[in-house]
């Protein structure tokens, strides 16, 4: 269902209700434009922001800027340091016995292979499962390929699945005492632009070169391997450690008529990914939270302040939400969300809610089922960026979108505004709208108020 | 329709026909595998093959051994000589006032910017008409931004109107002084693979940097000039002409039974760009060809020699097809069709007969209607490859495939065997020795017999 069919089918909620309402707010937000002109903004004007270097930094002021104009108050950036990992230059090749090109991008963490690159043996595995059963030493000098089998799914499940191959895949391959690792890139596409994303050494493993291949590369290489002979690559990697840099978050606010209220903290993260401009990742999501918190700010003083987080570094480790909740963890948070899963419509809310509240959660799951939002049966689990504050007991309302194309675009040069539906865009910030309406107005106590 | 369903309809063409019956063959090659094999074999083992390089070398030795292990008589190549351009490094970017990488390519014939690369303000122009008519020298030292609106078409009627941006657009801002020049990939899909192809400077102009960038791109620097401020752009091409290679055909028969009939030639290119594996241009193409000749091989002798002509160096001016001409433009052509559009069914059939032919247009039309063939109501004109024998006086039949979605990999990194649709590719299989079991055999005198 499109959100224009949502428009059409509900004139009787925009029009029974009194402005600030929620419904109506929520109705009123199915034509929302503010989020589009944020995520057109940055992903034009400042494009991708890798955390910790120059471009993440014109973002923050780039974001000051755009937050103080929507009339938001106490626009400012908190500093904090973090370690950065810049990509270097980036080649693979077969070279023997079918002589070819690979697409492929480094990992985040990724060991270079020096400027003479590296050649070795390939060594197959299909799964992640395999790689960590071969014999200790039986990889040395060896180059790995390391497959695996993803598919889409409207809950992202299968990257909590096959993302292991990209976190994990390269520690393993260099315990056991690989020269280098490449990995399917972990997404759901058929496209010549590899996957990137943070590869996690285990502390007392010294890393080593590790790439992702897009997935036709990937396929052709298989192709490669299931025809016998042995297969030498090429790689050519130089991507470094630079040492600790600036990040920071950005926040903005809403401030609330009671003192005593706890903080509804709606999050996203500033930086991205350097191959694409974060159009999805997380261009939408950020643009999406600031857009219905504007919106409750012009309807009136919520009780509750609504605090918009654009944390910085989330994709390198998630230093941002760690700054945030190290600064303010010993404030009241009442409820934190997140947005950080693209910009499909949302399909889905699920709560972590204290027991007394569920008839907010009834009022809450009521509110959005008409964007034709149904109630999961999980438990909300939030985001990257408020992980913190939720082990400090803020309550939880995740609107879950749908991730099926999500795996598609992520980490990828692909990662561009032209991925964006504007009507799926607009939906988020309905229910948004309409979440921020009740809960910030609400009486009941939530989180550690 | 997919083939798949047509082999489910049509249960009474299989089985009330003899085997070498023109229906019955067209029917079970529904399920053939041989261009399959031969398309996944050669972007497999032998990946992209730039005319008149080492890889396009490497793939005439690889086709020469496939015909030969297919039956195929007089197995041969027949090498000429040609110019040749190759690739260097790319790299553009924004400098002002949005900085931001631009995923880019240049175009065959470019001129080099120099390894110090160039720097120049950005002109923008929305159609190569706009272009055209700007006052000469205005461009002096700018680099040109051409845009176009391409859109889908399933008989590629776009790549007509909006292909002269790409063809003559670099040789047209050269005239008036451009530095450089960045088109819009002529190409239909959103991803970051920018399009290559040639251009063509025009005698007396001098050749300068010209690329195309991918439409996501595009769209992005587009809505930067929107913004109205002065743009400035850096471009590194490094590409350079190597003077004349070898390049050359690789040609097959099925001998007839009849010499004093002409040859019916099947084509398609053995060459591709370099930045694909060259799987839909023209892997399909020279697969869907042979596949179909070595359907009719084994049916029986035909009673005219169908030979395959897998032509060298197509994309980059059609030498193969002049050097075939050249070489054998003496003897008798009773027929020529070329496959150079992809993978995608056919949809629709065309002649270019003799008057005296008609009954056997007729033949043919009704022969593969069961494939959901229709008859245009235009005249068959071909491919590159053969256009030297139309000339001569060769008849023609086209069987146009669907390119509905052709322009999405033409000449991108993303030209890769997953691209293709086995039951699309046997769909035109069927077509092919439908058409080849009825116009070999047949006793009307056609082109200049």
């Amino acid at each position: 269902m499109t959100a224009a069919l949502l428009a059409t089918a509900l004139p009787t909620f925009a029009f029974a209700q009194t402005p600030d309402d929620p419904a109506a707010l929520r109705d009123a937000a199915l034509k929302d434009e503010i989020a589009w002109d944020i995520v057109e903004g940055l992903t034009t004007e400042v494009g991708s922001r890798l955390a910790g270097t120059e471009t993440e930094a014109r973002a923050r002021q780039w974001a000051v800027t755009k937050l103080t104009a929507l009339g938001f108050s106490n626009v400012r950036i908190e500093e904090f340091q973090m370690p950065v990992w810049v990509r270097g230059e980036e080649m693979g090749s077969v070279v023997s016995p079918y002589p070819q090109n690979l697409a492929l991008t480094a990992l985040g963490n990724s060991a270079s292979t020096g400027e003479q690159g590296l050649e070795g043996e390939l060594i197959y595995f299909p799964t992640l499962e395999a790689l960590k059963t071969a014999s200790a030493n039986s990889l040395h000098g060896k180059i790995v390929f390391l497959d695996h089998a993803m598919n889409r799914t409207q809950d992202g499940s299968s990257y909590e699945a096959f993302g292991p191959a990209r976190f994990s895949g390269p520690s393993v391959a260099a315990q056991k005492g690989a020269a280098a690792i490449v990995i399917r890139s972990v997404g759901t596409d058929s496209h010549r632009n590899p996957h990137t994303g943070v590869t996690d050494f285990e502390k007392g493993v010294k890393p080593i070169p590790a790439a992702a291949l897009s997935n036709p590369d990937a396929d052709n290489l298989f192709r490669m391997v299931k025809r016998g002979q042995a297969i030498r690559l090429r790689l050519k990697l130089t991507p470094r450690p630079v040492g600790r840099r600036t990040s920071g978050n950005v926040i903005a606010e809403v401030p609330g008529s009671d003192p005593s209220a706890g903080v509804v903290v709606v999050a996203g993260h500033l930086d991205s990914w350097d191959l694409g401009t974060g159009a999805v990742d997380d261009g939408a999501g950020i643009a999406i939270v600031a857009a219905a918190a504007k919106r409750i700010m012009v309807s009136g003083t919520p009780r509750r302040t609504i605090r918009v987080l654009w944390a910085g570094a989330e994709e390198v480790g998630a230093y941002g939400g760690d700054a945030y909740a190290a600064t303010h963890g010993g404030e009241k948070h009442a409820l934190v969300m997140e947005s950080d899963f693209g910009a499909d419509r949302v399909w889905q809310i699920e709560f972590n809610f204290p027991k007394a509240a569920s008839g907010l959660r009834d009022r809450l799951a009521a509110a959005v089922a008409p964007l034709g939002i149904g109630k999961g049966k999980g438990e909300a689990n939030g985001g990257a960026d408020i992980n913190a504050l939720i082990k400090k007991g803020a309550s939880v309302v995740d609107l879950r979108q749908d991730g099926t194309r999500y795996f598609d675009l992520h980490h990828t040069p692909d990662d561009t505004l032209d991925k964006i539906d504007p009507e799926q865009l607009a939906q988020n910030v309905a229910a948004w709208t309409a979440v921020l309406a009740i809960a910030a107005n609400a009486p009941d106590k939530l989180g550690n108020e």
